[in-house]
């Protein structure tokens, strides 16, 4: 399970304090389920062993036949995948994933479609909605390159993830007759990722997605009061002035899952000129960009760690047989316990510095962690924009951009 | 040269403020020049030809024998050639990038160690002061592997960037007879982007380093007075209350250099307890994550879009011959112009929601426009922290977790 530690929260905010909150966000739980769109909640538990089965042996196919994989969707649709698959490496034929869908940039689309030529690849798209102008722009340059690459093979190679309503892409997949998944109706695009969405490219990279969902359901079980406490402590700050949240974790892989929690949170809880305003940072190496301003900037930063335990592999700090370096003191260690001595390091430094710091520990980082972390967030971004009285499942900012876009592309 | 539209403000400052702002901003200017540690300044005109010469024949040496590069550094000793690798595709035989020295992470760097077996590789090794844990554990790993791998040949591969001060790593390159290049003492990491440090793994790469250094010289030249009326501009909007500032791309390649970006602007400006907060996203993906919390959320925020016209490539959206998606207004459109339509329809959604968008213009996206680029931001930074009274070429702060780190490791 999922642990949360508080104690460095302790010299800015009372611990009777933080207890009260916690007790006072037992009414947002409810408000939660009474909110439509709260269909992720049970989403890990409902998904069935043939679901799951029939997700594998897609996964099974696309790395038998595919070099490369690209994951075409926009935000919620692409977000979920990308924190999974750099997280965890791949154990499959699936060499490399490319990312479409998420930008409007021809550069970067002349470099994808020039990479595609000399690979082998599937597409896996993603869109819940189908009305998405990034995905519909990537998704036709693919279509094009697959239909010239594989003729009526095409549809061995396309694999569709849409909402459960009637749609053109709905009703093109099932024409066609390639692989077609649903997202339910009840699950925003942001809290997708235990859906199809997330799920076929973990399984194309050969990642274990049984115990990924395994991990989630048992933290809704019994870790939804670790969750509960976070979204409280967290609101708590954020009444006291600590207005700017800053993700840290000590794993560089774990970056795109900073990327997932920022769009999570961002999203849920940036409304009504309201919300804690979410940033990330990768430690040890952003000590040396980031870590001055932490240490010494503005005041309105509080600080939640991320660390894992267990972790799966690790290397020997060797001695330097080359010349004396002055870091002889280094020989004996591993990196992970150093990387340990760096992150309490930092945590004491930083609340000495004047910065809260909230920290949440994950058992591993394998994929039940991972699925047990990402509900864990889940939860506790949804209770915690209720507690600060917004709708955790809208974004009606979202469509100002895209109303004047559309103005004029038409 | 670099262009500056600070059109979007006009709802938030009168013109007439900022243009007091920029006249009062000229003693800033002075004061840069009055401190320790600006030799940056004069960096760009400071090379020779000889210096570009010798950077290039080592660089197409590592790419004649290697397969893999490993940038070597933490913090500004890797930042920037980070930022112009990822921004610019590399045009030699070096076709993968690692980046090494910058975590202390045991499972990053198993998956490193397992990677490079299969690879031909070199390692650029930046260590100004020769001092710092993360390059230092990490340079153990890597000079182990190579002096198993190449044996006596490890000083083809081995290429070391240092201080130009005597150093333990300095006097190792010169005994071993590896390639050596030099740091000047009066240049910060930060700052460092036009040494060795930015320019050899740039030129590894086939990069033209000349271009990216002629282009810092005549942004030097002439465009100073765009990057001191950024200064003065962001400074004004911080004083009333625009105290996050989130540097925008919709080039998803240039995503590296708001890393960058953010450890110039946030190690030089947050400390005294002052400093505006530095956040970047990556446009159009990130407005659907971002989006919601930068049209709706807490209005402490402004924008600074990087923009780039003159684009290298570009790929036409083509009809999409497979079924109806809604999308056929798209057909005839080059995804750049639609890009161009999405960037401007941002900007007026986001002045409209209540937040201030600068508008910064570089000219193509080539080694010349982003060596302007770089030059831009590196003296619009220096300014900005001697608007706010802060010293730009300090970081206290850094060693604050440095000294209690060091007490427990040895």
């Amino acid at each position: 399970m999922i642990k949360l530690d508080l104690t460095g929260l302790n010299n800015f905010v009372a611990e009777s304090e933080i207890e009260a909150a916690i007790a006072a966000a037992q009414s947002a739980r409810a408000r939660v389920l009474e909110l439509p769109m709260h269909g992720w909640v049970s989403l890990p538990s409902d998904i069935t062993a043939a679901d799951i089965a029939k997700l594998n042996a897609a996964g099974a196919r696309i790395a038998e036949q595919s070099d490369a994989l690209v994951v075409l969707g926009a935000g919620g649709s692409s977000l979920g995948a990308r924190a999974l698959l750099d997280a965890l490496p791949g154990r499959g034929d699936v060499k490399e994933v490319f990312y479409a869908g998420d930008n409007l940039s021809g550069v970067h689309m002349a470099r994808l479609s020039n990479a595609l030529q000399s690979r082998e690849f599937s597409v896996v798209v993603t869109s819940k909605s189908g009305t998405t102008t990034e995905p519909a722009a990537a998704l036709r340059v693919m279509l094009k390159l697959l239909r010239a690459r594989y003729g009526e093979a095409l549809k061995e190679h396309l694999f569709v993830v849409a909402g459960e309503h009637k749609s053109a892409l709905r009703d093109y997949a099932e024409n066609l007759g390639c692989e077609l998944f649903g997202i339910p109706e009840e699950v925003g695009g942001r809290y997708s990722v235990f859906t199809a969405s997330g799920l076929l490219p973990a399984a194309a990279r050969g990642l274990d997605i049984a115990a990924l969902l395994r991990g989630a359901s048992a933290e809704a079980g019994d870790g939804l009061e670790a969750a509960v406490a976070y979204a409280a402590a967290r609101q708590k700050l954020n009444a006291g002035g600590f207005t700017t949240e800053i993700l840290a974790s000590f794993e560089p892989d774990a970056r795109n899952l900073g990327e997932w929690w920022k769009q999570l949170f961002g999203e849920s809880e940036g409304k009504q000129q309201r919300g804690i305003f979410p940033a990330t940072v990768s430690f040890s190496g952003d000590l040396h960009s980031m870590g001055q301003y932490i240490q010494d900037g503005r005041r309105n930063l509080f600080e939640t760690i991320v660390s894992f335990t267990g972790l799966p592999t690790d290397v020997e700090i060797p001695p330097n047989r080359e010349f004396d370096d002055g870091f002889a003191f280094l020989g004996g260690w591993w990196l992970n316990d150093v990387n340990d001595v760096a992150r309490q390091s930092v945590r004491a430094a930083h609340i000495d510095g004047g910065v809260p710091v909230a920290e949440i520990i994950a058992p591993g980082l394998n994929e039940a962690s991972l699925g047990a972390l990402l509900y864990f967030f889940e939860y506790a971004c949804a209770v915690s924009a209720c507690i600060d009285g917004v709708n955790p499942f809208d974004q009606p900012g979202v469509e100002a951009y895209k109303t004047i876009m559309r103005a004029k592309l038409k």
